[in-house]
Order: C-alpha cells, then sequence, then structure tokens
C-alpha cells in the first residue's frame, strides 16, 4: 500500500508542514520506502519532484520539506510497490494533458484483472495499475468530453462514477487535480480537514514539530487537506466512507456524495508519547 | 532568446558540471532571468526541475548543481522570454506522451505566424511558440506514426523535415528526447563535443571551476553534450550549421544531414581572463 496527502487552498500556502510528517512514513515511521512524489500547481503550470528512494533519505524531500513553494493544490504520494518495479516510471503522481490542462494523478490501493483497461491514445509508461487506471479514466473523459467541459463539477462527478467501478476491482483510494480542485475517491482510508480561522496550534504524530498556524495565515484563508492517515494528533480529521466522493475548490470542500461525514475519535489517531499541545 | 544544453551519454553520467556553468547565464553571465528547467531521464521515467525565478539565484537549481543525478539523456534550458509571460506553464523543458514514451521538448528562437499550426489533441498549457511548436510535432508523428514506429531514426528523420519547415517562422533551434535518443535542429546557435578517452581536463568559461574527467569516468564512457554557445573554454566545439539536424544515441552521434562539421575556432569563444589550463 501507499499514502496519499493533497492540499487545497483559496492563497498559495506551503504544505512543509504536513510533507515532514509524511515524509517519514517513507522508509521511518512507516513502510513506504519505494519511492515518493510531489506534484505543486502555481496557475496552469505545475512542478512535479520526485524519486524512487526513501523519501525519509531522500536529498530532494529533504529540499522540498524546507523550501516552501506556495501553491492552491497539491498531490502527493509514498510507495510501497505492489504493482510495478521500484523505478522512477512507476512513481506517483502521474501527470498527463487533457483539455490544455494538466492532470495529476496519485493512487493507493491494489487493483486485478486491470490489465482489460482501454486506455486509447494515453498510453501508460510504467508497469504499474494506478498510472493504467489513470490512462483509462482520461480515455474515459476524453470519450464523454471531446471538447473541454463547460460543468466541471458534473465532469468530476463523472470520474467518480468511473472509480466507483474500479472500486470492483480492488482497493482505489484516488486524488485528481487540475490545478484549481482537487478531487478524492475513497475506498478504505483517506481523511480530511479544513483548516480556518481562529487557527490554533497542531503537532505532527510522526515528528515533533508544531505549528501555530495563527502566525502563518491569514483570517481569510482556507486550507483542505486530504491524506491516507490522519497527520495531526490534537485536530479532528474526518474520516471519509468507503464509495466516498469529494471535491475540493480552492480550500472548500464544495460537493460530496454522502451527507453525514464520520468523524475522527481522537482515540482511533495514535499520538506519540509526547505532551499533546494546547487543543484546538 | 535562450539557451540549451543536452546530453547524451552511454552511462548514465551526471552534468553537474555544464549545468553549472549554465545557470551563470540565468542572470549573471547571461541575460536569460525568466526561468530555466532541467530533465533528466532515468530508464522511461523522467524527472524535471523548473523553477521561473533566475537559475542563478534559485535554490532548486543549487540543489540540482550539488546533487548529482546519473542519466543517459538530459535536456535543459534557461528562458529569456519573448513569446508568454514569465511562469511555470511557460517553464522549458515540456514534456508530453506518445506511443507510450515520454518526449522532452525545449526550443530556442522565435516563430512568427504560428498561431495557425494545428495541434490536434496536443494542446498547449502556456502561451509560447515554442509548447505549441512541440504540441505541432507531435500532432504530426501521431498523424504519420499511428502506432509506435519501429524505424526511430526514420522518425527522426522526419521530425526534423517538421523543423525545417518551423524554420521557415523564425529562428528555431531545439531538442527533443525520449530518454534513449537526443535529436537536436539548428537554425542559427547550437554547438556541440563528444568526449571519450583519453579523457583530459576542461575549464567553465563562466565559473571558475576545472574539472579532469579522468578522474570521473571509465575508458569506455561517451558523452555527448550540446549547448547554445560552448561551456568550457579550452576544448574544441563544433559548430552547427543552420538547417542542421543530428541524432545522438547514448553519448554517439550517430546521423547528422551535413557531411562537414565546421569546428569552433578557439578564437571565436571568450574564455575568462584566467589563465587557461592544460589542453586536451
Amino acid at each position: 500500500m501507499c499514502e496519499l496527502l493533497g492540499m487545497s487552498a483559496n492563497v498559495p500556502t506551503d504544505i512543509c508542514f504536513s510533507f515532514s510528517g509524511l515524509i517519514q512514513r517513507g522508509g521511518n515511521t512507516g513502510p513506504h520506502r519505494d519511492g515518493w512524489g510531489i506534484t505543486f500547481y502555481e496557475g496552469k503550470g505545475f512542478r512535479t519532484f520526485k524519486d524512487p528512494k526513501p523519501s525519509s533519505q531522500s536529498k530532494i524531500a529533504e529540499l522540498v520539506q524546507n523550501y516552501p513553494i506556495k501553491s492552491c493544490a497539491v498531490v502527493s504520494h509514498i510507495r510501497q510497490a505492489n504493482r510495478g518495479q521500484v523505478n522512477l516510471e512507476n512513481t506517483h503522481p502521474f501527470t498527463r494533458e487533457l483539455w490544455g490542462r494538466y492532470w495529476t494523478f496519485a493512487h493507493n490501493g491494489q487493483l486485478s484483472d486491470y490489465q482489460e483497461l482501454e486506455t486509447g491514445r494515453f498510453r501508460p509508461v510504467g508497469e504499474t495499475d494506478s498510472e493504467l487506471s489513470f490512462c483509462w479514466l482520461l480515455h474515459q473523459l476524453e470519450s464523454k468530453f471531446p471538447e473541454p467541459p463547460q460543468d466541471m463539477v458534473a465532469m468530476f462527478r463523472y470520474v467518480a462514477q468511473c472509480c466507483e467501478s474500479l472500486k470492483k476491482l480492488g482497493v482505489y483510494n484516488m486524488m485528481l487535480s487540475d490545478g484549481e480542485y482537487v478531487m478524492t475517491f475513497c475506498t478504505n482510508h483517506l481523511y480530511w480537514i479544513t483548516r480556518r480561522a481562529p487557527f490554533g496550534k497542531a503537532s505532527l504524530l510522526d515528528e515533533d514539530i508544531t505549528i501555530n498556524f495563527q502566525e502563518e495565515t491569514t483570517p481569510n484563508d482556507v486550507v483542505s487537506v486530504i491524506a491516507t492517515q490522519p497527520l495531526t494528533g490534537n485536530e479532528t480529521w474526518h474520516r471519509m466512507k468507503p464509495g466516498e466522493y469529494n471535491l475540493f475548490h480552492f480550500g472548500e470542500m464544495i460537493e460530496s456524495n454522502v451527507d453525514a461525514l464520520v468523524d475522527v475519535k481522537f482515540a482511533e489517531v495514535k499520538p506519540k508519547s509526547q505532551a499533546p499541545t494546547e487543543s484546538l
């Protein structure tokens, strides 16, 4: 399995704090040693940092952790390989162009009998079920919307329907972004949190780092973070249900296919033995 | 205008030395302040480092300069904007997938009346003539070779023909790679050099750095470097002619559309005032 991390924000925001927690799980507090990647959108452009090395030992991850790149949409992934070798072409996220936009995708899970999925002109380069399913999704989208769709929300709903079909082939937790929207689909492990004023402090579960968001933000900032497991121990993360689809737009969750969202009991989260910091 | 840097090698080789010279021209010894990028292939996979900031002031360029990433095919670019704003989506190189391979492209020059070029399903994301011409090239290729071509050399010859047409629209110095081949097309400024045993020392023109390749290589290494302007002062770089097309494959130039290649007179290159190191 792997771990996913995503962010949607209404103002360009850096993800250094959350990323610092995530990369510890890449070979240190977690077993996800088989590479990592992170894609930052800036306007319509993006940049991706990738390494097939464990994130906890990666010089490039160190740069990303210490060099604040501000973005409104981020997709990140640390890998524990199941399908496909450990190499760069199999390292998430994957980015392709459709309708004159760059689409970035990352997946956590494993599919069976995926080889039959028809990907049309979007050919996978690596051997992962993840990249192949992404190519299949893009092929489905281009077939249904030969021209850029006007109603993006309807388009994402269609992606969610496609994910529902993929779910029948196995575990399919995914994130998809075009730099403006961040979409998630969950089959088992995915949590989200939206931070807004009044901001407080938060402490990472995987490293002794506490941040006071009040010092880092303005009262109008709205930032949502999505992760395979909660990254902080003193905040309430919402657990996504199996089959749940969510769409984030500049920080706000603008729709979801379920009404009631299950809250994470603090007990469900395993904080480090350190004394918890002031709770929000 | 901009500057291009490319490398083709028969064993994974780092480009730190040449890149160190190039990035000085990004706002320091040269006027190319409008961003930079570099793509390293590793097998079928690739990673790109990009920054809209001047390379001479970029933290990410500093990492690339000091962290040796070994690759058999590299394409790099520093930008002085003429078409399109200074932002990430307009920063070269550009990478797209075709035939299940990633294709990476960078361009130096300027085109007129390029808006009419038909790009089919390869839609540009940014506003540059460069990205649009790349999309047009891919569209031409996919139209001529709907399936992956068996004869890659013939395919690159076709790219060269397309470049010949683009040359009619302006200045079109370009580099194209799929990680195995590095192709170049020249309309005015492009130089190349192939280094092989016996290796000697080389000194950068843009920075006081001298390297002894003998200490960095094995006798079987073959490495070709292509650049808009020679990067070293004590080696003989070959100047490409207008309309010249060259194809490099794992370090060796395997074909060219001209027989006689013009050598650069040492005088044409402006070495720094420093004493030249031992010549090869």
